[in-house]
């Protein structure tokens, strides 16, 4: 609890329907600026969220510079985030991880979903990678660090503090060792599978822990198959569908960084000979590969998010549309697609009709075997429908 | 092929948007009935459809007193179902079915889905379980045993022809082994867990194959927790919970007979001593047990279908809210909450807004781990959403 009491924050009429369902982020045109003016409230700051009326709804963090200009805290008046809630809800968010996951690597914090708004925190072993992604959580950088240390005691906590929410909060970019010491070389195993992840290099936190549930799935459709692994990053769903027992695995990456660690990932798991790798864009490796009369029987089409904002839509279905279809035409004549998208943007019925349309076009038939969504370290908040985004579907294409 | 040719059913403008994306089903509001009369065509009839310029679709089957007045067979206008086409198909089912899963135990059949509309088989290992829900498919009794025989080769078949489509269908209603000799007792394995199957006697055909990949998942969460399986039936979560380390399971069903084989189904795998039932309505029992200060850590509400028409979608939707809401107040304070729908009118996003406000209503928060679908076994069809039904969602309820 706070020594000095908050100042409030007022918001417009209407404006608290929203939080009332249990959504927590207030956007910045529904404050009622004539009683609190944003350009009063410093980055980071913690207020009392008042509803119209002046009844109090609870606690929030501001940034007065963004769209999303305020996250609730809590809805107990009293409830400040300081190192004692801080602690409070990482045990919350650790209790769920080790119920679901069988080793210690996973997504510790995911944000809003686990009521710590603006915080992630990956889990490898005794290594944490930590993205503050707010000024709120920024100004808590020390409290967030001692309050790891003191719920997972890790053998080092790294700051990817490197992502590109933080230019739009107005936070620097940076990526240091925050505390304790890095070991050489750090490893996550995952279904299974072992992976050596780059930490200070890699993408994001330095792994995708989303897909986890979905690679898992994969596995059941690999024995003795030909896969293709598209946009393979450092080979997760590639090697994975190698140590299930893929006969040939080809990972195309546009990184070479990427493929040197597919190989590393492959010989750490002693199926180096079964994993090949393609330098290249994924697109011109499609076209590329039908012109050879290559053939595949299982197909993981895993893109960056091809809708970034909700104007990307349009453009966006297009592309997906575009590069399944370039993966159908890879497919055996019965065989497996596995059709993804990070994009939050994308409706998941939309994926399934980019599918529908696209295997027509083809001139195949489609079922959708299995809808796959992001894993429990990656929790759903019920009331805040941003928090999902992952979608995977396992296809199978084939002719009648 | 046919030795005769077919005749035609010719459709209105506009009605054929859906056939063309890959919609297998025509409403008899949308046949050209001045040029084609329905009552001109009888139950089970196989025609050649036309656009409403003449231009050809494909093949359908016909029964002309009911709403869905017509289902695809083809595109392809000179394919007919027949005794071969029916072999082709099954063949088609049966490799998917083969791929997926490791034992001779799913739906075999799903209908539209796979091509074959009106068909369900299930298959629990040398016996098959047949519904024939439509008249285009009832006129090819023969065929389909011959197909199945041919290509499964069974010990025997059963019909289960009482379901309820077949009244729409003006088809009477029978169950009986049609086919080879039935086992005095029929088994099944699902997730790794034995079961007794009420061929003759069970709900539809004995046995839910949907809910498989739920089930699976169910066991990840269940080790040394206290487990209430509510709509047990003959026990396929409970036992399986129980099956999976469960300290305890309590399954509550208003059928004795289902309990009876939940009891049957607990010996069978040895975890009798852990499982218990209780007769009695759903909504009673959980009054009855908040009543008693029970509390689970983990509870399953898999009810039947609350919402059967698009006309009971307000007061289906209550029900499960009041259903979910007696559950969440049974749970312990860190619990999961598995809530399951079959009502194909039940949207996915209604069912997660259903555990939103009901974890409100009762002061909990709630994070959405998994988003649980219908197994491989039962394909969706990508131009074909009421192929789409099941849900079966992994929650957390805790306090803050």
């Amino acid at each position: 609890m706070s020594e000095s009491p908050l100042v409030t924050l007022r918001l417009r009429k209407n404006a608290e329907r929203r939080i009332r369902a249990g959504h927590i982020w207030l956007y910045s045109n529904e404050v009622d600026t004539k009683i609190s003016p944003l350009r009063n409230y410093t980055a980071g700051q913690q207020v009392i969220v008042e509803g119209y009326n002046g009844k109090v709804l609870g606690t929030a963090y501001i940034n007065p510079q963004t769209l999303i200009c305020a996250r609730m805290i809590s809805q107990n008046p009293e409830q400040v985030l300081d190192k004692s809630l801080l602690v409070h809800r990482i045990k919350v968010a650790l209790g769920l991880r080790e119920l679901a996951f069988p080793t210690p690597h996973y997504r510790l914090v995911y944000g809003e979903s686990d009521l710590l708004p603006g915080l992630v925190v990956d889990r490898f072993g005794d290594v944490l990678s930590v993205q503050l992604n707010t000024a709120g959580m920024q100004v808590l950088e020390d409290d967030i660090l001692d309050a790891l240390e003191k719920v997972v005691k890790p053998q080092a906590i790294v700051l990817r503090n490197d992502g590109g929410m933080r230019k739009l909060e107005g936070l620097a970019e940076e990526t240091r060792v925050a505390r304790g010491t890095l070991p050489d070389e750090v490893y996550l195993e995952e279904n299974g599978v072992k992976f050596h992840v780059p930490i200070l290099t890699g993408q994001k936190t330095g792994w995708f822990y989303d897909h986890r549930m979905n690679r898992a799935r994969l596995q059941h459709y690999c024995k003795g198959k030909k896969v293709l692994d598209l946009f393979s990053y450092v080979g997760g769903w590639g090697v994975q569908a190698a140590a299930a027992g893929a006969s040939s695995v080809l990972c195309v990456d546009a990184s070479e960084t990427a493929l040197d660690e597919v190989e590393k990932n492959a010989s750490l798991n002693g199926v180096q000979d079964k994993v090949e790798t393609m330098l290249g864009d994924a697109f011109d490796a499609l076209k590329q590969l039908i012109q050879e009369g290559e053939r595949f029987d299982v197909i993981v089409l895993d893109p960056p998010a091809f809708i970034k904002r909700r104007k990307d839509i349009k453009n966006g279905e297009l592309a997906y549309q575009r590069i399944n279809q370039l993966a159908m035409r890879l497919l055996e004549k019965d065989a497996i697609l596995i059709s993804a998208s990070c994009s939050m943007h994308l409706a998941y019925d939309r994926l399934i009709d980019i599918v529908r349309s696209t295997s027509r076009h083809v001139d195949r038939q489609a079922q959708i075997l299995e809808q796959g969504h992001q894993g429990a370290d990656h929790p759903v908040h019920p009331a805040i429908p941003e928090t999902a985004y992952l979608k995977s579907l396992v296809v199978r294409v084939f002719r009648d």
